[in-house]
């Protein structure tokens, strides 16, 4: 069975990707970061989702982005936007967007894909919903291909890496259908900035999701405030 | 004065690409790793380096490579090779590469840069001299630029980054002469694959740099075993 590694956050389109790469018929080898994050809830989901889908393996890196600084997502001082619609979240890079932050998950994709022989890694970046994050669009991941092609041993060898991002062209409505069709475990995920007993509901990436499944006329298994 | 990030791994390339960046009239921020090293004594000279070369800061960040496996630089139970001629080591990739390695440190670099608002990262990498890694070659790094350039909010903002590597084509000893020229703080700096008091002698790296100092016909101002 070919060898993926997946990037996976916890969150709704990391599920669903992670679906799609077991789907296809891939042995999935799961990878999450502890990054300074506000908490620790999305890596909680990312472990159950791993293992609902019969991950091999679910390895968690730790990151020092926080020291970095320059995010909403790993600096306290910086508030989370909440109640806002979608076209003041696509006027501007939000203050959630945590600098390369992509390209630093992928980089460790890149090394762990290496070192268990991978041929595929997965992400569940989104451009068309919902965006503002330069690190979502398609030329950047195209970009990011073209450079692991010449960064490692498999590639000099002649074995390439494909980055897949069966999300990236999707809508949030047309996101939570294909997890559905596909039985993903979108129960076991998280999605809020906030780290509360349930969901806000009112924050960016809550809104969004809502809107999602609202559109798709499905019911969000999970509970909000 | 403008910004460069520099990475810095307390060996001689890194700290005559500093040195390349300061003489170019860059205020320095410097970036180093804690990753698994088998010692931290490359650290220390890091740390000392970017002291004597007057840099604004000095970034140390802990990455999980380890974790990852495959590499003599981070598994004790994989023999870092010594006494080898260069024709051994060209022959093959060595067991001292680490997967993805310099795609890891360079998405820090870039996430660092972008905090910082710097318009360069420097980076010491070698593709003449001594060979074998596949992200040390020009081509490798040129793809990197291109990628960074469509990740972040500042590129995105039309203004770019780029990636200095003014060593990329040199040989060991035209390095060593470059140094000497700039007055580069080389007395710190620590190349040695072991973590002894003094230098080994014998490692790939030592002998690397013990025949460049030889045919520049200088003097190696660190002590060896």
């Amino acid at each position: 069975m070919p060898r993926a590694v997946v990037l996976l956050s916890g969150g709704l389109d990391s599920c669903v990707t992670a679906a799609v790469a077991r789907k296809a018929g891939n042995d999935i080898h799961c990878l999450s970061f502890e990054y300074g994050q506000r908490h620790a809830r999305e890596l909680e989901s990312a472990a159950a989702v791993a293992k609902a889908l019969g991950a091999a393996e679910h390895l968690v890196l730790r990151l020092d982005l926080a020291k970095l600084g320059g995010s909403a997502l790993t600096d306290a001082a910086i508030a989370v936007p909440t109640g806002r619609d979608e076209r003041a979240m696509a006027a501007s890079i939000p203050v959630t967007y945590v600098p390369a932050r992509n390209t630093v998950m992928l980089a460790h994709a890149l090394a762990f894909a290496e070192v268990r022989d991978a041929d595929s890694i997965w992400v569940g970046v989104n451009a068309l919903d919902y965006s503002g994050y330069p690190d979502c669009r398609p030329e950047y991941l195209e970009a990011f291909e073209r450079m692991a092609n010449v960064a490692t041993k498999r590639a000099v060898e002649g074995r390439p890496v494909r980055i897949e991002a069966p999300l990236v062209r999707l809508g949030k409505a047309d996101i939570v259908r294909l997890g559905e069709s596909l039985r993903a475990p979108i129960h076991l995920t998280w999605s809020c900035y906030e780290g509360g007993e349930y969901a806000c509901g009112v924050c960016d990436s809550c809104l969004l999701r809502r809107k999602g499944f609202q559109e798709a006329g499905l019911v969000d298994p999970i509970r909000y405030e």
